[in-house]
């Protein structure tokens, strides 16, 4: 009998150490938003409740620029290629008199590019080398280069209530996925680390690609073609073409998310869209519907009427970057 | 005292029955295959060993039809796509006079049809509807057809040497994956539940789709055009795009699996590069370089050179089929 109750008393002890976690959303300032979450979570995934969802569709998808990682003044993705132009410019002598790349060399952010230059600017830095090389080269762009406004490396502005949220759905059983319009080989160098996602969920744009046996060595060579724009409504069929399910949480801060937003929360059963507003100009920035990255104008006002969580960022989060 | 050794008996008790599985690929023969499989994983997931692989890498890819299920006498779509024909017959009408369509309604096998004959057949049974209705009429037919010779229910013809195999490499902390010719969303329907791979670890060919708000609802609309070809050269570019890093485990039973099995093993650090070879004829089929379907003649003279595991179905296997 001694043993049974010792045992009992061992067993719950062990039970309580393993579901006392630590304080969920830590950053997040207690009100409405943080309340809403938590009990979105609990009902979709507490067995019983009439919200339940089962293990294999718990799936969340996250934007990233200006969602999991700050997106001023401008992607970050940019100012990789702009360190590319330098790197590779000992091989591409016209470059030292053809715009953007001539002022991009002297180190001068280029004005006016139009989408064409930008595009081609893509092209010239991500596209030419196998894959591997290309990865190479974002991992070391990625463990040397300062943002030109904080100074801090660009991985240390991901946000810690996002950190935090991305922690607490994996706790729960959702599976996290990143749905950029960003470049995903770009992404699958570092986020992996960064965010604890996986790269296979790691769903972004995408140039063309050709395998090809190069003196009896397999390889992947990056073509400059854009194969997959992930954006507006490329969103949707990314999600649909990867994942092959309508996901039960979407998270974004742009009009570049409303159909995914939009998607997701037109499903059946318990869905939860939200919009991350940059409203801090003081720890981060504030923009909205003026913004050139990242405008949130229509998504803001399709939020009301789909009940879509809105997170001020100015006084729903405690701590902006990544403790 | 007592109580510390009943803990201590009570401890190694859950500790052994944790540890010791049933018996791994209990359905394969003793002998090189079997062994040399085991030592395979083994090895790269015994921390300390000089092969070691770290568990993010752990990826295995697995060809579907010929390789997880069986693919004869034709693959097991088609037949999807034929009894979809007459279940969407009375909104084509045109269809009773036309070939393939005909010979289809009549309850032939229709004779001779062209490369251009079976695309359109297949756009024409899996594009026009919404990604839902699609996934609804593949599951309801999955739940009632037979397969023409066996008059097994189709996902009772898949192997259970590769089940076992599956989750034999899934207890050591490999991801495994879909590599397939075949239809991405056609697999999504029932692959999940088959074999234990979730939707977002199944990649296959695909058709382009849409996302449109038809009536203020949100919905993807599957378009008559092939997007992706996941086949031959396309497997790896489909891996790249999906998973973003090489395999560590490959499975094929065709020339259509040769590029995914070079690239695999072409990667440093160890690789195992594994060809299912048809020789029962009297439990499944007996075939390779001269069949139409799941033709195996470039990939069995390339196995030698590469050193890939050629697996000998009949003397291998104790049991095909799904127990």
């Amino acid at each position: 009998m001694k043993l049974l109750q010792s045992l009992f008393v061992i067993t719950s002890l062990v039970v309580t150490t393993t579901c006392v976690a630590a304080e969920p959303l830590a950053s997040w300032q207690e009100g409405a938003r943080k309340h809403t979450i938590i009990e979105f979570v609990k009902k979709t995934t507490t067995e019983g409740s009439k919200d339940f969802i089962a293990v294999a569709d718990r799936v969340a998808v996250f934007d990233n620029d200006g969602t999991l990682w700050a997106e001023q003044p401008a992607y970050f993705q940019l100012f990789f290629a702009l360190s590319q132009v330098k790197q590779l410019a000992p091989d591409n002598p016209q470059w030292k008199t053809t715009q953007p790349y001539a002022d991009i060399l002297q180190g001068k952010m280029p004005a006016h590019m139009t989408e064409k230059d930008l595009i081609e600017l893509v092209m010239n830095t991500h596209a030419g080398m196998t894959s591997e090389v290309f990865t190479q080269q974002v991992s070391s762009w990625m463990s040397s280069a300062k943002h030109p406004i904080t100074k801090k490396p660009f991985t240390d502005m991901v946000y810690q209530p996002m950190l935090e949220l991305l922690t607490y759905l994996r706790e729960h059983d959702y599976k996290t996925f990143i749905v950029s319009g960003g470049g995903v080989e770009f992404m699958r160098a570092w986020a992996p680390d960064v965010y604890g996602i996986p790269a296979e969920q790691i769903i972004g744009s995408r140039i063309a690609s050709e395998y090809k046996v190069i003196d009896g060595v397999p390889k992947i060579v990056r073509l400059p073609e854009l194969e997959f724009n992930n954006d507006k409504a490329g969103k949707p069929i990314g999600i649909y073409n990867a994942i092959g399910k309508r996901p039960i949480i979407a998270v974004g801060n742009s009009d570049g998310d409303r159909a995914m937003l939009e998607w997701t929360t037109a499903g059946a059963e318990s869905r939860l869209g939200v919009i991350v507003h940059h409203t801090d100009k003081e720890r981060e920035w504030a923009y909205d519907k003026d913004s050139k990255i990242g405008k949130l104008d229509k998504a803001l006002i399709q939020a009301e009427k789909e009940n879509w969580l809105v997170v001020d960022m100015k006084n729903d989060w405690s701590v902006v970057y990544k403790k």
